[in-house]
């Protein structure tokens, strides 16, 4: 398999797909070429949009005996003028559009893609509409599931994508991607959900997605069969889907409608084009374009619509770096009443649940508050459940403050040394509810931007959190803070905050990041710091003289040291905190190799791109602390790609 | 004065300012050109971006001699490079940003804008910064005023821009801006706001604009003073801001950030560029553009953010044109938590209500839902307001139908037929809550988009506007409908709906549409229908034999006819229904002249943009239809352009 994750948020990721006629940047948008006539010729695609690979349709060449006999004499590249990587589609499509059998069989349509050449040939599978019973769509799947083992066993060296299909049924859904996950297939397409769209069934599309890549190997790239509007790129992309398809620029060219990343828009309805893309830059007003020679125009819009198609693809990208797709989907739903209940679809405890275990432990830039959807994130949900699941008080006193106190601010250190000296519990009442205040400056509480009046929904779900927390105080006072109290506070102790706290604030972290028992581990004996010297800031945590963590800056964590990491096995039931590798790969950590994906037997669960784990051998001996890449449960479905990045290795210890 | 206004949407316009330059097209962005060193030259502005007016610094080109002496000798517009209208600012900036008094007086600052010809000076105002407590704002307002007037009193031919401080106090600023539209200005800045935008302020910047809006006369242009950045053009577009300026784009290129309709970014942070705008599109990648000579990546910055801004001033107006402003200002909205407690500071009665006053009757594309905050649109208070205060139930039992009923769909008709021959009131429960079944075709009801579940505050305006609604039926029963019955009735009946029906749906739209009296006056006698040959729907409304009104397609409400505007001001007192002309005017339009704004000496004051009105003379005498292309309070305050569209007039009677 030539996959690999680079990037990840939301369920989302950056990939790598490796191909004979080159490597493409996922996710991206293959643009959908009509061998026949193309509206914008190939070499276009590439020089003015960026594309990195193009469909055409294997069906459509078999058919016409000039392009049949062309594509098997140069093969599918030179037939359409492409030297790039080149997937195919069988004619399933075609079978659901004109609502009959195509005059070609499943094997046929396989091994004529092997012949003409192409880079990612797709089974003839079944096009299962939303309107099908479940046992239609099982009986459906049935014959998909036996043309797709068909055509695994002829692929050769061809890579192969093998669609999941099952209608709107999501257990069917799941049944068909467990079954095709299984299969040695390169590529999984989502089928079937053209209807859905043309419907604007966004939430219905959205369920489908989950239940699929829910079911599926996270190492197959996924692509979702016929999403050419970029209304539904953001969203796709962060249920985890790779690859798009879009024949839409060239058909909305064809009606006169421009794609616009929130919808479409006849030109014949507007005035003035908002557009700044460089076509619409060159006509400046609409009535100019209108005017223009009906090919002129249909050319003219077929660009428009790829720029901003491939604008959106790469504006998704950049997201994922930011770790910012969650914000960019939010947005897009909020220019879309469809696309807010696919929002809404995505709440379920199933659905969420799935989202925590690929949601990455931060991201690079702030969390941005964009709508009651903003509370329903998964890194919320995480953050609440950790809370109430791993936090301890240390008293019988609760109390709430306010507002987040500013760092090293006049009084507040001499504050934090009050809250050590009462041996209170102290709590701050933030956005995302109450956070004990020695973890405040942890992912996302500090990093986020949040408007100063929440929607009611947003306040519904930090209120049910807060009674979920505040059961950690039953029996005991909960106080308001006397704030007159912390303003007398003597302000000459201000700029270093006590040791005291900060131990609090260390066993507290290391508890939240690898769960009970890490704390008694990680810091036992005497625990002291290094600071630096212009904030006074903890920057490195040292238990008995020894350095076993740092504190990361940008978000708040504890990043292991590989001392720290043996305290952590030491103290924690495997496969806790720990990614484990077989002996001879272990040697390579051990020497300061990366931990590649394929070699991982087994890793924590809890482990999320962004955390730090103890690599270790098979004898549980830590050869060094990586830095996860992938969520610790995904890593042995990849067979390319880094698992966890060496922050720290054995042999130099 | 020289402003006209073409079009509307929420309190923003579509306006024309002339000057002796040309015209310019509102809203529209001002870039600022700096005399000693554009970063983009003044041709571009128009050439690659549509400027269509530039703003230019009267204080510094007065500082240096040489510049002080060609402007003196040949003009501001040879001087800077612009042959297109030139407007001036006057060194209030320059002497808030250096905190020192500007060497030069007020007096001589006007004089010399208007001896170098500039087409829109403006006065030396005193910036108050939103530090200033009451009593200091205003008494800098009162220096302000006292600058102001002796500016007016020297302004000649030169059209003259006075500026509305007051810092952040709301009832400075209304003082401000009725003292400020008294004199004989022709554009009103609203200044002071930089420091409230640079601090994203964004609630305080809506309620500064709103305080001021309120109490200027409609007719002027409003320039947003400092609003460089595309962030908050769609919100002051959206509270009436005609004008902004920018000289952000050179100074953000000059940092090395880029503008996005969402906000800033550094070049340094981003790995894709997402933007399409032709100047991101030739450098592809940011890793390009941060390897160009310095000089060429800050030209190449400053042009994107150009493409950028002025991109957002045309989505503005063509926003405005579709009648979707409130769709564009909640989306942004949705892209920046400041903004989103901006729309929460509109919710408040004092600003809903004005803004229902300005408000369209109905809008070119649906009313769709962008989130709760969709549900505080004026257009809906009004629809609340409206059935609440003007409709009336003929009955003492109320059914409830769950959701909208298909028009034609089979048993449709015998729906309606039934709901007559029961004698009770049916309301339909929509996402906007109960509407009578009757109204339900109306504008934004038949014409919204809404998704499945609404927000948690959208519910609760809606069960507010509920509760109030059932008053109607206090003491009565409210019943749910029961689906089986319906179901039941006789498909035959379907297509055409009964005439006993359309009766009461034309007396409860009379009443909705111009308060209660109107179905008794319009729609006295028997009431019969033309309908359409292809759908049955009722095209023309005939009382005893006359055409009185008709029903229009696009928003579901009345139109007039001569006939029926004249039973309109038989029935209802004067200015009800009317706008009032004098003679010599009134004679033009009954003659099938428009209704000029400057003309009307009275009307009615619940008239809004896209209502009919009857035109009548100083006797009450009808002379004519008008399509208010204004609301009715405003029409006096402007002294150019149409006040309504002449649909019908009295010499063809």
């Amino acid at each position: 398999l030539s996959f690999e994750v680079k990037d990840r948020a939301a369920a989302g990721r950056i990939g790598r797909l490796e191909t004979r006629h080159g490597t493409v940047t996922t996710p991206t948008l293959l643009p959908v070429i009509n061998p026949n006539l193309p509206t914008v010729p190939p070499a276009d695609m590439k020089r003015l949009f960026g594309a990195e690979m193009v469909i055409t349709n294997s069906y459509i060449l078999r058919k016409s005996d000039a392009l049949r006999e062309r594509a098997l004499r140069e093969g599918v590249h030179k037939t359409i003028g492409w030297d790039g990587p080149v997937m195919t589609d069988s004619g399933t499509f075609q079978s659901y559009f004109y609502k009959k059998p195509i005059e070609v069989s499943p094997l046929e349509i396989v091994e004529f893609q092997k012949k003409i050449g192409v880079d990612v040939g797709t089974i003839l599978d079944v096009f299962t509409t939303p309107e099908k019973t479940r046992e239609e769509a099982v009986a459906e799947l049935d014959e998909t599931m036996r043309r797709a083992k068909e055509a695994v066993a002829a692929k050769n060296g061809m890579m192969l994508a093998a669609t999941v299909q099952g209608g709107v049924h999501v257990d069917v859904r799941e049944q068909a991607a467990r079954a095709i996950g299984a299969l040695d297939v390169d590529v999984v397409p989502i089928g079937g959900v053209v209807p859905l769209m043309e419907q604007a069934r966004y939430a219905d599309l959205a369920r489908v997605i989950l239940a699929s890549k829910r079911h599926l190997p996270s190492g197959k790239p996924v692509h979702l069969f016929g999403a050419g509007h970029p209304l539904v790129f953001p969203l796709a992309a962060a249920l985890g889907c790779d690859l798009f398809d879009s024949a839409s620029y060239a058909k909305f060219a064809k009606d006169g409608r421009m794609i616009l990343p929130n919808g479409t828009r006849s030109l014949d309805e507007v005035e003035e084009l908002g557009c700044i893309c460089p076509e619409c830059d060159r006509w400046k007003n609409a009535a100019e374009l209108r005017r223009a020679a009906p090919a002129e125009r249909e050319s003219a819009l077929a660009r428009h619509n790829l720029h901003v198609s491939f604008g959106e693809i790469r504006r998704i990208r950049q997201a994922i770096r930011d770790g910012a797709l969650w914000e960019l989907v939010e947005e897009r739903a909020a220019q879309n009443p469809a696309l807010l209940d696919a929002l809404v679809a995505l709440r379920g405890e199933n659905e969420v649940t799935w989202l925590e275990r690929l949601e990455p432990t931060s991201g690079a830039r702030a969390f941005q508050y964009r709508g009651a959807h903003s509370m329903h994130r998964p890194g919320i949900r995480r953050l609440h459940n950790r809370l109430v699941e791993r936090w301890r008080p240390r008293s019988k006193t609760c109390i709430v403050l306010p507002e987040r106190p500013k760092p090293y601010a006049e009084g507040y250190a001499a504050y934090l040394d009050a809250f050590m000296r009462t041996g209170h519990d102290f709590v701050v009442d933030t956005p995302m509810g109450p956070i004990p205040l020695e973890l405040e400056r942890l992912y996302p509480v500090a990093q986020s931007v949040f408007p100063e009046t929440l929607d009611a929904d947003a306040r519904l779900v930090r209120e049910a959190y807060s009674a979920r927390f505040f059961h950690h105080f039953d029996g005991c006072d909960v106080l308001p803070a006397d704030l007159a109290e912390y303003e007398a506070l003597a302000p000459e102790l201000c700029s270093l905050t006590p040791d005291a706290f900060e131990q609090r604030r260390m066993a507290s972290l290391a508890d939240y990041q690898y769960g009970p028992g890490a704390a008694a581990g990680l810091l036992a004996g005497q625990v002291t710091f290094k600071r630096s010297p212009g904030t006074g800031g903890v920057r490195n945590v040292f238990a008995d003289g020894v350095h076993v963590a740092s504190l990361r800056a940008r978000d708040g964590l504890l990043s292991l040291r590989i001392e720290g990491a043996r305290r952590l096995v030491a103290a924690l039931p495997s496969p806790r905190a720990r990614i484990r590798l077989d002996d001879e790969p272990a040697s390579f950590v051990r020497d300061g190799k990366n931990v590649m994906a394929k070699f991982v037997v087994a890793a924590d669960s809890q482990l999320r791109p962004g955390d730090d784990a103890a690599v270790v051998d098979s004898k549980d001996a830590v050869v060094g602390v990586g830095r996860c890449q992938l969520s610790g449960w995904e890593m042995p479905q990849f067979q390319r790609g880094i698992g966890a990045k060496n922050t720290e290795h054995a042999k130099d210890d």
